[in-house]
């Protein structure tokens, strides 16, 4: 099958095998996936993975090696840590923190990037027919963005700061914005920001930032090492900071400033993909606006160009 | 007055001037002082202070400025921040986050290492008479230590990593200890490490420290930049980190492995002073074996060398 592969490098390659599904697992023909900032970090050396890429996709199940053969023939998307489920982990319900988890596209597990991949059942999750297959791809990363309502409480006097008009970025800033909080984007590119502005969301230009320390909780999304200083910044004494990025690079800083503003500081990575798939489902979000491209596999070299470019949003690969 | 101050450099005054309480702030004649952690990084730029350093003490009251004469002749110990009272932080009771705060030794008002300070007299607490001067000092840092329990609801079960073994490492162990967790204490010095186990806490040298990710919760008191990175490598995912260490200097450091994990990292800083003053006076923590020297104030360079040197635990000022 076609496959895109990072193994020191990126390389595309016609040849790959389709991989077998294991007891449990369904075999997805994937029909569209996206390019996520973790992939341009990984092709950096970000968690030294080897094998294919890619973990935001929707598929069709064409086997399933097990009971719940009434998969087969359903479009899915998949959460993409696979776990034990008999581990202390699993057993507290921590199931994206079992330490025997395989990651699609991220840990030792092949990813999207290819016409066919393998998931668990109980990982996959049937997409509503209204669903467009472009828009069912980002159930995934609107699924990190629930995340952080998973994880600290926000209530609707808050005034919450969002840094980095991203991917990423945006979609936490739609997501916050539906629950009725005051949420400022901070970002660079006025196309980004004019998305979020159409939503209510408040936009000011990252140069526009003052670090006035005024926000109750600012979500850290810029992809960027700096960020996290700029959130030090902006955020309230005693305030919540949410950590978003991932990245290959580390960069000096002083951890000081939590300290003395007593800051909570909150890593946050993949989420519930139920709320994801509701929100979508009501057609609200601006998602089709947030693809900037969408490129056929054997436009891999290119399709990684556009997505690593400044002012890029979702690029996404045909595979149908 | 006699005065240890920083000023670009350390330096010891004869005739520094004795300071003049404002309106309801007490003039306080210091009988004993102790050097802190904080010291040290102020004599390397920390918080760009000058002035008179020090900022745990135990003194007399000489005067009051208002109302509250009754405190005259008492033995106080006193919280360092003082605070406007009217701003939204005051009025949130969040009073050692005033933005308009002053701190004793450490931003904007002279410090305890002299003959004499000020303080407002809402800071200042009576020192129980059972309490010896050499042990009410270590109200402040103590408090420093009941501040984690303030912000975390630590449950008996948890298991729990202090890193450091320097005084505010084994403060923090101490304190944890009493509330009937498993508490372990790393760190460098076996004789540190003999104190906390003398007091129960199992003691494991850092070089023997697993980077397991096996503890829900490690204190990270190294007062070194590396101690975070060491922290992360040995709480568990979605554990807590609570930072206590501040430094001048930073470092390189990646904050992914904080997303990846999920961890909750709580910045902590000052603490209350009535639980502090209440464990001391149950005399069951074994501070003075703390006190590795005190000095007169005119030996101030010999007691900042050893407040330095590897090793030394509290090193305190008598101006008795």
């Amino acid at each position: 099958m076609k496959a895109i592969v990072f193994d020191t490098e990126l390389k595309y390659l016609k040849n790959y095998p389709v991989p077998e599904p294991r007891p449990n697992e369904g075999l997805v023909k994937v029909l569209m996936a996206g390019i996520c900032n973790t992939d341009l970090e990984i092709t950096k050396g970000y968690m030294g993975f080897k094998g294919v890429l890619g973990h935001e996709f929707v598929g069709l199940v064409e086997k399933v090696n097990g009971p719940d053969q009434q998969l087969v023939g359903q479009r899915v998307v998949g959460e993409i840590n696979c776990y034990c489920g008999t581990c202390d982990y699993c057993q507290k319900g921590m199931k994206t923190h079992c330490p025997n988890r395989l990651t699609l596209g991220i840990m030792n597990k092949d990813g999207a990037f290819a016409e066919y991949l393998t998931l668990p059942v109980s990982n996959l999750w049937a997409v509503p027919p209204q669903l467009t297959d472009e828009v069912a791809v980002f159930v995934e990363p609107l699924a990190a963005a629930f995340e952080i309502l998973e994880q600290i409480h926000l209530t609707p006097t808050n005034r919450v700061l969002v840094l980095g008009d991203g991917k990423l970025g945006l979609l936490c800033a739609f997501v916050l914005n539906r629950i009725g909080l005051e949420v400022t984007l901070s970002g660079n590119h006025a196309e980004k920001l004019r998305l979020a502005s159409e939503q209510g969301i408040v936009t000011i230009h990252r140069t526009d930032l003052k670090p006035a320390k005024g926000y109750d909780v600012v979500i850290e999304a810029t992809g960027s090492a700096a960020g996290f200083e700029i959130a030090a910044q902006c955020v309230r004494p005693r305030g919540i900071i949410v950590l978003k990025s991932t990245m290959a690079a580390g960069k000096e800083m002083n951890l000081t400033p939590l300290v003395i503003d007593e800051i909570t500081l909150f890593g946050s990575r993949c989420g519930p993909f139920g709320p994801a798939l509701r929100a979508l489902s009501k057609g609200i979000l601006p998602l089709t606006q947030m693809i900037t491209g969408i490129y056929r596999p054997e436009q891999w070299k290119e399709a990684f160009a556009k997505a690593g470019e400044r002012g890029t949003l979702k690029i996404q690969f045909d595979f149908r």
